[in-house]
Formats: structure tokens, C-alpha cells, sequence
């Protein structure tokens, strides 16, 4: 190496450093997601105050996100004060914590009496060996001629509370299964049917034990090439470019694009939180959405084995530290799971053992041209045709929750709209059935009768010998719309069927539109109705736009669903929201987790049925609207082994916000 | 030009010739649209047997689709028998006639007593003289200070049977009011408020006319700029190429593309009409739908005032020749309505004179990359994943009705599911109130109570002085299935509460899927319901899967409406279909229009409602879905004066139709 070129090297080196430093996340606003130097310092503080014994699990590390009051007040250069909700587990005891790490001091500490920390992935399978021991475990798996147990795990996943006897004093309960990951790359059809087992986790025992008999362990189908195969014949290329980049900019999680700006963080428990999110109208920006962020998922399976029912996910409250390499949301595929030109963003989350980690690609960001027209018209007068074309801003992550991903959408148009989309793909939880066919009679494991003697069905044959169980996906998004400001009043806009005075000429009814306003949030609970049709809208009664109208933002359904077990069945206590569409309650920064901020061990007693009791005034004042967007799944051959990505929406529109279409100045080209 | 160039030139000209002649559409198979060569020999058959007087009007010329027992035997080489059905009107009177183009032979010709022609540009058009003549009228426009009247013009539309005195005998009436272009560029925010007529269209003469007193006509708020704005700072380009051309191959409008087969042709009536869908299972095509088109639009609109609420459109019936230039679908913009690599069709239509002309750019055909995974997974065992990118096929049309455009989508993805889509934009219907404002008291003419003294509103301010109606879009699909063969049945999984026996631990409630077939068609009458939900599927009981399934294509709602009105209002005796989201009837071939071959008049005689009075047999038989998606509309200035494509869709989704998901050997580019 020549000296000129060694000397290059070194100012190279010396100019690195600095920016090298740089790469060290900062918090610059409020809403920052958490940084590595926090989690340390959040670790530290614990540690110092002698709260971390050898096997404590930190099974929650949380921001603990500022009052809005503050963070409105909050301008560039004021003080920071950042806070750490921490959840600890140690011997089955779990603590909450609260770290001031601005001031590097222990706020509080408690022991949680009632409520229960999370499991983590590190606590779920230290059970492995004390379950494998249990000589019912290993009769019942000897009776299935498995004798060598290297290859066989049994999990444990966190009891929700059914009213079992073992359940009714506050203990740290577990249930769960085993399975032979033998033959398969995945466990997803390789459990053992049959075994059931209920385990108090403190004492590390089986407490209650069933074996409902053994079924032959079907071949496994759900080996998947991983590589991808070779496009069809006649399949030619197509590309999509960015050849001077994006038009968007990023800095510090502050996007801005078109007319839109709005905050990015990416939070363990319930991923993507998008904030202040405002709509530039003239110069001016407008406030539509404070906060907005998944709040909760329940996925209940639908069958009549324990071993089955059982599995009643609150997916947020319950596994976001679930991986050992905590945080919900995982790695994006670039090409895959977002356009080759799109941005990715990193996320800084936390394992189980409270230590901090780094993981690009966790959240894209892109523009997108889908050759639809934002507007268009052909003129039956001058026979002219007009019309834009239109892109669209995507900021999407990918939550994986064991078998099922979970793709959320933020999408953002230029005519003032927000779509917010799910995407739901992976892999199907199987049983394996005695059944190879469906022709003919099938076993009571698929079928079964109503009182009626009716025949039911419990799940689909997806291959020889495995069912696919049927259940429901419920996502609750909480959505804290500030339209021109915090305070908003709900207007519910029913269409009712109108008579027409009786010396009325030609027609004798219309509908017309009935705008109430909700007065309390005990009576604001609605369901998507095709015979009882209503528009809900976060209206500002203290803002009107140029024509005198309430500006405001109605929340447009898509194809939902809500859960239609009955109110008194246990799952529907603790995660109650999933029983209307939309819900809308006064904002409290103590209310974020729809069933609570502790799911495992829950009754419900921390959830929106039982916040809404108090029916609080809801009117002009600052509101939160909780919407769940749901379907029932009943499963098909056509979803194995890897389900195509079946996607649901919900859009936020504005109405009266502005006076005129925003597009209609759009250029001819996207 | 050298001796040789001239030889060369004349070569060239010899060879150009036969490739000319080839540019005639020729008739390759029976479902092929009307060539011009066939529209001619229809006109010149009933030249010919002297049914063309001076002033008749062709107000349909469509083809007369063969039954599909026919079609279905027919093979390449066989002879093709082709009709033509015709509608002529004269001096208010109309005819029917069929014409065998392939014999030229009129085979029938009727007048018609109790039906009546759809009412084309020309008829519509021909009465403005008459009004501006009536002193009723001249009188009414004077006291709104118009007396040159030649910016003026008064319309006449279909009068949808409302039981009016008028109405009783069956003539052929119509009804309007007067617009004034002046001052603006669109005539959709012209109209002068306050005038009604009826009008009796044989006699010319108006029955009945009223004047609700004069509103100041507002400034005109409707002129858009048809160049396209400048990009927002900052925007830049997003490029989409196909480098090597589509994948796609079309021949005789026989479309091939990965594993999807299908026909398409565009007819005047419904549009883009999709038929003979097969997807290739492993070599082997499997019928998926035998044909797929709209059926009908409903849009009725919701006003007290009669000027208003006899805006009751049954568009797919009343307007296809409405245009002077028929035919329901209209040219699309490369780069607006399709990106700019798709592929354009032209279609061949009539003009309400009998003669033919040929469009270009009717339809389009592209593939989209969207940038979404068909699956994807994260697996947590081994933190890996793996996905595949996408693509699909679109293919596209427009219908223009007056001020609406709606774009109707045939997308087909790889995973066997087909998803129509439809995109309504365009103008609004509005009317001129004295209302500037909303902030205060608003007139009779935008607000009134209903018996309980409760506030209700017909429609909103979209400018001052402008309102914008309340009306309902329904569009019905008619969607003949034929899943791996015509005869199939409907399957309704319903889902319902299932209480578990009293022994079982923990869960006391499921959910199960109970499946039914609808037996007859008055049964087979289904909403979409979040409390009892329910899946539709045609089934094929004669075919299983190698799981022994039933095969099945599942009908999958998006979000949509069903209309509120009562069902005694005649609007709704005439398009009853939007009374429900699904109806099953047994394959008709004289079925093709759920709200009659003649909605001019029509009280609802040949409808769906109407025909299901039969309660046909459903089972195990060629059976005919017809989906409503609908929605209500209460418009806001945002949709002024273009409104921003608002989409809707539904699903076609293979429902163990095959034993795995398709799209596992995808490629790891799109």
C-alpha cells in the first residue's frame, strides 16, 4: 500500500468517526421510541436497585408514552422526560416497575398481586424438561411409541382465565401440548393429539393431565421451498422504478410526503404507532389523528377439545416478549414484503433478559402507483374525458405471532384519506385427525350435533389426517382522532327510511339521514349493519370549514366481523371489545390496552366493557374510537401450507374537513 | 421514386390489402360481440321487411346470446347461428324483433303493448323544443329573468314506474327539468331549481307541471381543469416497465395468462361481459364461471321534493343507448385509467340510428405488481423467512352514465380467487338551494323532521347555494358459476353458537360452522350479517377433491349495502334484487337482467323477485348467483366537483376447490 493511499485511509477513518456516532438513535421528540442507551440505563437503574436476581426475566420494557397535554405543549429544545414501564418475572412473581431514565431514577416498584406479567419466550420453554419428566407425559408419549425425547417439545402457553379450579386463586397458570418436530422443519403440524396437560407454573407441576387417546401422526405436508420456483412460461418482467428516489423525507421518524406529515414508531407490544398525523390544507396543517396503533389481537380457536379451546390468544397483550428476541413485529423481505425501492427502518427492542438489540428492516416506507384513477370523468356533452392518476404513501410492518403474520398498513392518500389495511398470512395450527378423507362419516374430532341434531363442523381437512381448526382473528385498533384539535364529539349519521307526506306525487318513501350526536360512551357501541345503515364520524364542534359545517372524519368500514360468542363465555369477558365494530370512550393515557394492560391471568376487570361502565361524557372533549376489524376463519386446503395473504380494511375519510376535492390538481402524471 | 421503389411500393400495397380486409372483426366463436358486418345485416334485414320508417330509433341491438347448452357443444369449425336482438321505437311505439344475421332472416317482429323501449339521446333530446314552447314553462323561466332561452335546455329521463295517474295506462312518459349551461362549462350544476314536468312522449305534450319557486342559481363551482396541475414539490417519478411485454396472450378475445383462461366481450348493455373462466389445475382446466357481467345499476335518490325523487335510475336498462354513440362502457386515458404498458381493446357498438361504429381504447387488460406478498412467514424456531411477490391480472372498463363513471375491474390472481372491483367517480347530482351556509337553519329543501320531531337531512352542501343529493348506488352482479361444471349447488356454512356439554372444563361456548343447501330459490335470500354470519359457496356435488371435498367457489362479500327503503315503494318493486346481497336462482337463458329486458315502464313484472315467486328447484342443477354490492351515499364537498374513486369489491375464492395453495412454487420476483 503506498503511503498517499494509507494516509487516505486514515482521514477516511477520522472523518468516520463522527458520523459513525451518529448512528447511536437519539431521542429527539417525545414519541421516540425507546433507544439502546435508555434500555441500558432503565437495566442499570433496576440493577442498581438490587431488583434483577439471577433468573429475573424483564418481560415487559415499555415507553411510557407522555400525556398528549405534554407532548402538545412539548417544542424542539425543551426537556425531555423519558419513562420506562418495565414488567419483571422472577420464581413466577411479577413486578412492574416504572424507571425514570432522564433522571436515571426508580419511580416505582411493585409487586403485581393481581395481575401477571407476560410470558416470555425464555419462561415458556424452561418448562420443556419439568413437563417432559412427568410420568403421565411419558406414558402417554410411550403409548405412542415415542420413547427417545430429544425431538419432542412441550410448550406451555399462557392459561387465559376460563374459571378452572386451578385458576381461581391468582396463581401463575400454563397449558399446552407437545409436539414431535420429527420428519417436518416446522413444528405447525407436528403436535401430539390427545395430550392435554394444565401446569402451575410456580411449582413447575402438571396439575391437571388428560389423555383423550392417540392419533397416528399424519405425514407432514408443511414443508415449504423456501427459494421459490421458476416463473411460468410466457412470464416476462415487470419493474417499477424510482430513478431519482423517493419523494418523501424522513428525519427522526418525522415523515413528510405530499400534503401529509405524521410520526413513526415502532413499539414492542403493539408495533407501528403512527402519530400527529396532520393534513396540510393551503399552507396550513391540520390535525386528523393523534395517535393511532393497534391496541389488541384475540384469536380464540373454536373446538370442542380443551386441548383446542384453550387456545384463546390476546396475541398483543401476550407474546410481544414471546420470541426471546422480543418485539412483535419481524424482518421484512425486500422485494417480498415491500417493492425493491422502498425504505426500510430499524427497531430497537429488548430480549427477555433486558438487554437491548437492533434489527433492520423492520418497517417499510413507499410510494405506490397501482394504475387506478384518482378521479376521472368522460363528458356525455363534449364527449372530453378527464382524470388524474394517483400514488399512494404505504408505511407498512410485519407482526409474526408463532404460526400466523400479520402484515398492518398504514396507507396514505392525496385525497386526505387514511387506509389502514391488514394482511393476514402464514401458517394454519393443525391437529392431526384420524380422518384421510372427507368422504364419508368423519370422527367426532370434525364433527359433531346440536341439540337440534343438526350436523356441525369443527374444521377442514387440509391434508390426510390434518385438520385446520377453526377460529377468529379480531384486531383492535385504537384510534385517537384529533380532527382541528383534541376535542371531538362522535356523530353517529343513521339512514332511516323517510315517509313523504301523503299529497306526495310518485314515490312515498326516501331515506334520509338522522345525525345524533353520542352523548355517553356506555351507549356508543356499534356494528356494521347493511339493514341499519350509519355513517360515525369524529366531528369538532368548535371548527367549521368555509361552508359552515363541523369539519370531522368518519371511520369507513370494510368487511368486518365481530366475535358472536356469548357475552358470558370467558374469552368474551377479558377481551369484550370484540363485540361491536366500533366503540368510543373519553381518552385516559391509563387506557391504551383494550383488554388490559396485564392479558395473562385477566378477568376483564382492565378492559374497554368494564371502562365504558362508567359512562363518561363523550362529548366535545377528547375521544378515542376503539375499532375492531375481525373475521371468522374457517380454514381451507387452498390455505397449506402457507395461507395466501387474505387482506381487510378500514379507512379514515375526511368529511366537510375540506370544501372541495384536494386532487383536482394533480398532474397528468402519478 | 425510382422504378424500384414504385414495384416495391406496389408490392407493399398488394400485400397491405388482404391484412386490411383482416382488421373487419370476424365471429370466432358464439359468444363473440356483434361484428359491424352484423350490426349492417340486421339493419338491412329490417330495411329490407320494411320496419324502418323515416324517424324509428334503434334503441337496443344486442346480441342474443346462445343458451349455454349450445355453446357449450359448439367446437372450432362447427357453424355459429348468430342473433341479433333488436328494439326500434316510433312515434312512441315500440318494437321487438329478432334477427337471424347468420340466415338474414327476420326470425320475429312484435310490437310491444306493455313493455317499452329503453329511451335513447336522440328521443330524450327530441322534446326540448316542445317544453321551451309550453307557456307553462316559458312562463317560469321568465320569472327567473331567462327569456333567451338558447343556453337552455330541457330534458326528459325515463319515468321509473311510480304509480302516477299518468302512468296507468302505459304510455310512454318521461319527466324532467330545464338546465342553464350559461356561465359554466358542465350542465351538472345548471339546473333550474324549482321546475317539474311530466311529459307525455307520444303527444308531446306536458301533463303535468309544477313550480316550486325560484332559487337563485349559484356562481358555477363544476369547471375543472382537464390539463393536470403541476407535481407538489419534491414528487418524483415512479416508473413501471414491462421491458419484454405482457404475459398475458389474446387471441379473438380468448385471454391466457399463468394459469387463467377466459373470454371477454364488450356489449352495450352491461358492459364487459367474462366468460368461459377456467383455471388450470396441474395441466387440466377446471370450469370456474361460465359467465360473469353486471346485470343492473339501481342509483335512486332520496329527496322530498318529486323534482328529485323521480331520479330513479335503473342505468344498465334505461341508458346503454343513451349517448347517441351507444353503449354503456366509455374510452379510458392511457396513464389515468390504465397504466400506460397495459393493452387496449376496442369494442364495436350502434348509435340509436341502427348503425355501427367501432371505438377504440374500450377496454384495457394489465398486469399490476402491487408490492404486497401472496404469502409469507417468519418462523420462529428457525428465524427465517420466506414469501413470494405477486402480480395480477386486471381487466378494466369504464361506464359513463350521465354524471357517474363507474370502473369495473375483473382481477384474477394467481391463488384461483377473482376479485370485481368497482370504482365509482365522476360528478355529482346536485341541486341549487338558498342555503350559503350550513352554520344556522337550513331550508326545507336540505333538512326536515320525521313524526318524532327528529331533525333529518336529504342532502349537504357542496359549495354555496349547492346541494348534493342523498341517493344509492346498487350494482347486481350476475354471476353464472359453473364450478367444474354447470350443475352446482349452494352451500350455506352458517356459523353458530355452540354450547359444549356441561362435563367440559373450562370453555363453555364455541362457535361451529353448520352447513346447509339451500334447497329452492325462495330461500336462497341472504345479507350480510356481522351477527349470524355465514359463507356462500356453489358447490359441485358430483366432484370431489382428493381430500374427498366437495369442490366449491365461496362468493366473498366486501363491504356493501342493501337497500332501505320499504318494499312496497314501487322504486323497490322494480329493482327488488337490492333488497338483498345474494339470491340463487336455476340457470335461465331468459334471465340475463335482474330488473327486466325493459325497465322503461316496467312495475317489476320480469324481475328477480318476480321470478323467484316460481321457487325453483336450486339443487344440484346449473344455478345463477346475483350479488348485490351497494352503498349509500350522502356526498360531501370532497367529492366536489370530481369525486375520488370510492372502491368496493367482492371475492371469488376457491374453496376446496384444490388440495393445496397454488402459489407455494411462485418465483422470488413478481
Amino acid at each position: 500500500m503506498s503511503l498517499c493511499r494509507r494516509l487516505f485511509s486514515i482521514a477516511l477513518l477520522l472523518i468516520a468517526v463522527p458520523s459513525c456516532f451518529a448512528l447511536q438513535p437519539e431521542v429527539h421528540h417525545p414519541l421516540d421510541a425507546l433507544t439502546p442507551d435508555e434500555y441500558w440505563k432503565a437495566y442499570k437503574v433496576l440493577q442498581a436497585a438490587g431488583k434483577l436476581a439471577p433468573k429475573t426475566l424483564f418481560a415487559s420494557i415499555l415507553l411510557e408514552e407522555p400525556v398528549k397535554s405534554v407532548v402538545l405543549a412539548w417544542k424542539p429544545g425543551d426537556p425531555i422526560v423519558r419513562k420506562v414501564d418495565v414488567v419483571l418475572l422472577n420464581e413466577s412473581k411479577s413486578y412492574a416497575a416504572v424507571v425514570d431514565v432522564s433522571a436515571n431514577k426508580l419511580e416505582s416498584y411493585t409487586e403485581l398481586t393481581k395481575e401477571q406479567a407476560p410470558m416470555s419466550t425464555t419462561e415458556s420453554r424452561s418448562f420443556d424438561e419439568d413437563i417432559k419428566k412427568d410420568p403421565r407425559v411419558i406414558a402417554a408419549l410411550k403409548a405412542r411409541g415415542i420413547t427417545d425425547l430429544r425431538t419432542v417439545h412441550c410448550g406451555v402457553i399462557p392459561a387465559g382465565y376460563v374459571g378452572l379450579p386451578e385458576q381461581t386463586d391468582g396463581r401463575r397458570i400454563g397449558w399446552g401440548e407437545c409436539s414431535d418436530e420429527m420428519d417436518s422443519l416446522y413444528r405447525w403440524d407436528r403436535r401430539i393429539a390427545g395430550i392435554f396437560y394444565v401446569m402451575d407454573l410456580k411449582e413447575k407441576k402438571i396439575t391437571r393431565f388428560s389423555d383423550n387417546g392417540a392419533v397416528p401422526m399424519p405425514p407432514s405436508t408443511s414443508i415449504y421451498d423456501a427459494d421459490g420456483g421458476k416463473a411460468m412460461p410466457g412470464t416476462k418482467p415487470i419493474i417499477t422504478l424510482e430513478p431519482e428516489g423517493p419523494s418523501y423525507t424522513v428525519e427522526n421518524g418525522e415523515v413528510d410526503w405530499q400534503k401529509w406529515h405524521f410520526r413513526f414508531r415502532l413499539d414492542p407490544r403493539v408495533g407501528p404507532v403512527i402519530n400527529l398525523v396532520s393534513y396540510n390544507d393551503g399552507g396550513k396543517p391540520r390535525s386528523v389523528l393523534y395517535e393511532g396503533s393497534l391496541s389488541e389481537m384475540y384469536v380464540p380457536y373454536q373446538d370442542p377439545d380443551e386441548a383446542w379451546n384453550s387456545h384463546v390468544f390476546l396475541d398483543g397483550g401476550e407474546f410481544f416478549a414471546n420470541t426471546g428476541s422480543g418485539g412483535i413485529i419481524k424482518p421484512l423481505q425486500v422485494g417480498v414484503d415491500c417493492p425493491d425501492y422502498a425504505t426500510f427502518y430499524s427497531g430497537t427492542f429488548f430480549r427477555d433478559d433486558g438487554t437491548p438489540y437492533v434489527r433492520p428492516q423492520l418497517a417499510c416506507l413507499f410510494e405506490r402507483v397501482t394504475g387506478d384513477p384518482m378521479w376521472r370523468h368522460w363528458d356525455g356533452s363534449t364527449s372530453a374525458i378527464s382524470g388524474r392518476p394517483t400514488r399512494e404513501l404505504v408505511f407498512r410492518t410485519v407482526a409474526t405471532v408463532g404460526n400466523y403474520d400479520y402484515i398492518f398498513d398504514w396507507r396514505f392518500g392525496q385525497d386526505g384519506s387514511i387506509t389502514v389495511g391488514l394482511g393476514a398470512t402464514g401458517i394454519l395450527e393443525v391437529k392431526a385427525v384420524k380422518d384421510q378423507t372427507a368422504d364419508g362419516d368423519l370422527s367426532a374430532a370434525m364433527v359433531g350435533k346440536t341439540p337440534e341434531g343438526k350436523r356441525v363442523e369443527f374444521g377442514q381437512l387440509i391434508a390426510p389426517g390434518i385438520s385446520a381448526v377453526d377460529h377468529d382473528h379480531f384486531f383492535s385498533y385504537r384510534l385517537d382522532l384529533d380532527v382541528d384539535g383534541p376535542n371531538n364529539s362522535l356523530m353517529v349519521d343513521k339512514l332511516v327510511p323517510y315517509k313523504l307526506p301523503d299529497t306526495a306525487q310518485g314515490r312515498k318513501w326516501i331515506w334520509a339521514m338522522m345525525p345524533e350526536m353520542a352523548k355517553t360512551e356506555g351507549e356508543a357501541k356499534y356494528n356494521v349493519s347493511v339493514e341499519h345503515p350509519a355513517m360515525w364520524r369524529f366531528a369538532n364542534e368548535g371548527v367549521k370549514n368555509k361552508l359552515g359545517q363541523l369539519t370531522s372524519y368518519a371511520i369507513m368500514p370494510g368487511e368486518t366481523g365481530i366475535s358472536i360468542l356469548p357475552a358470558e363465555e370467558w374469552p368474551q369477558k377479558r377481551a369484550g371489545f370484540s363485540a361491536h365494530n366500533l366503540w368510543v370512550t373519553p381518552y385516559d393515557p391509563n387506557e391504551r390496552y383494550v383488554s388490559g394492560v396485564y392479558t395473562m391471568g385477566s378477568k376483564g376487570e382492565d378492559s374497554l366493557p368494564a371502562w365504558t361502565k362508567q359512562n363518561r361524557n363523550i362529548m366535545n372533549t377528547d375521544i378515542v374510537a376503539w375499532y375492531t376489524m375481525g373475521f371468522h376463519h374457517v380454514p381451507r386446503p387452498e390455505d397449506w401450507p402457507q395461507m395466501p395473504t387474505m387482506w381487510h380494511t378500514f379507512t379514515l375519510m375526511p368529511y366537510q374537513f375540506l370544501i372541495k376535492n384536494p386532487t383536482m390538481d394533480l398532474p397528468m402524471t402519478p
